[in-house]
């Protein structure tokens, strides 16, 4: 068992470049090509998921620091649990630039959303994983959460939400892919709102 | 409510990221294409770009690390304010590749020079707002700034005078991209003054 | 000499950096290029060489840690036998991409599967190589370590095992392309078990 | 003036990621277009620049280290040197691209290679600025230094000689860019001695 400093400094690694690699499937339209606004502003389907995909994985961000202020050791286990999670982070730029770039072709927009929807379904099933067995495991939990006997259930079920609400996008994809873009975006919002049982003394190193 | 560690940590890699990705932007003539010397000084305006996007992201990071000093504790809305300013960030390699390659087209250096002052401003404004806000929750800032009693507002305009110069450039685009170009490298000059107020005890971790 | 920390950082950096690239070698098809499916299911392999290369960064990650828990001080030889081990890590996605165009080339399979599995044995070597120098040099080493009279031969060789598979996966690469990767996957499987002496005291800052 | 804990953190980063960026420079030849073995073979000059270009930043990193060992606080203007400097190595992707793929080219090669220096050379001697700087301002060097009354001047010769070999290569490289590039390696084999004085109290956080 190892504290969690070393964990999140490699996770942080993760979400930072993943987030920031986002930006390289933004293409710059051939100098000589036409007008360049119009060309631009063909592009937004781009630029949407590229919104969508930035602030989801800030969020994830967000929510897995506040998952290890609670978790505050780890064992092999998390840790490969963890792993599974970045690899998910990691591959966001694929199915956002797919998304961005199919979202107008009739067949392929509703293949191309359900993928990104999948993606952060599996992340939302990495992310539980992680909590459930964290919460079964009392030694790896932080001793302010156990003093406080929080109701974990219902944070689990609050925390967790988003897995299910990616599954029913994946469903709505194939009815509209821009519906479903709309539904991940939400889902951003709805987790800006902190989920997980909150400590009384903020206690931070 | 949390200590600003953790938050540093990921700006931190988003600004290095942004900064090192801009090399990419950075195009290799194909060999065979004829002298490589006179096709290497036509990118003058890529090299241009490049400079003032890495020393104003470089400019933000110290500003960033200077107002996290006084910003001692941060709590969910901080978190997302932040999280939007390095949105922007993120996002510079692509007007910074689309004002490199699109300078010399008539029509398209004006959107090109317009579209990468908006997005320098938008991330001033996001900065003024987390300043703004600190400076509304007391309890977030550290213990030496309240008792100076620094003037935080003359230091506010200050500090945010950039986003309306980048305001002026976003106008001046219209009528010279070059010319923006300049005034956006002249904001970056500006701040490497500090324009924060300066704690007395130069107490740092 | 000096203490590990900054090491750590730059290695965290090193190997999270070249797991997110990895997902820059995943092609967008281009739209309007018939029907997307079938053209995601074709690029199998590509999807296959990058889940092992990922999963592979993050064991060496994990066990990257796991060393210099035991290697608690570091000197000029130790830190270059490091970089060339960042050397083997950070080029890891060109023939993790070449292993995925080519695997379904009659001839090219043979070649890519052999270098893929060349680059990580050239890694398990420089791995093996830090662990031989430290072990060597006892001052380097924690006094946990020292005072348990832990085997660290035996430990040793199932540390090292790894490059000895790697080797083994060469020469069948020219058998069978597939099946070497195949044989390189059950390598990370293999290290998600702890090699390495484990401290009773699981003493971490 | 403040501690130099988040500048290393932000060069580390910047260091990091562009040592990981060169690997985006290595092309994967198209399946179909004929053998592998000998196209990637033609590729020998990308993977040598590929290699210089990751050592020498690698042991840029290393003095960096040891640099900021020996300067313990910094102020505005070395911050502003430090971003020069991080200016010139996160730009090494582009002239090293540009050596591997022009070294061929009977006119080309002279031009990429006196670049390739000559970026060395300006990071040489941003090295030697920060260096000289803390040197006339004796409060940010550590105590340590001062006390051991080290032949700071010896040093700053051994320290910086590099960017003179640097400046003698851009001369070789009109001669043969092939020999100067083996001259830059050289600089790297160099730098593995240390080059600063020595602290007798391995004193590190």
């Amino acid at each position: 068992m190892m504290s969690t400093n070393r964990l999140e400094a490699f996770s942080d690694g993760v979400f930072a470049i993943a987030a920031t690699l986002l930006v390289l499937e933004l293409h710059v339209p051939p100098p000589g090509s036409g007008a360049l606004w119009p060309q631009l502003v063909e592009q937004w389907p781009s630029y949407a998921t590229y919104a969508v995909s930035f602030i989801t994985i800030g969020i994830m961000w967000v929510n897995h620091h506040a998952l290890f202020r609670i978790i505050r050791r780890v064992d092999r286990p998390i840790l490969f649990l963890n792993l599974l999670l970045l690899l998910g982070v990691s591959i966001t730029p694929f199915p956002t630039a797919l998304l961005g770039q199919w979202i107008g072709d009739a067949d392929g927009a509703h293949v191309a959303a359900a993928l990104y929807g999948g993606l952060f379904f599996l992340t939302g099933i990495a992310f539980g994983g992680i909590w459930l067995y964290a919460l079964a495991h009392h030694d790896l939990i932080t001793e302010d959460l156990k003093r406080q006997q929080v109701s974990t259930a219902g944070s689990f079920r609050r925390f967790n939400i988003g897995a299910w609400v990616y599954l029913m996008g994946i469903g709505i994809a194939f009815y509209s892919a821009l519906l479903s873009l709309l539904l991940y975006a939400l889902v951003a919002v709805y987790y800006v709102a902190p989920t997980l049982p909150q400590l009384e003394r903020g206690g931070d190193e």
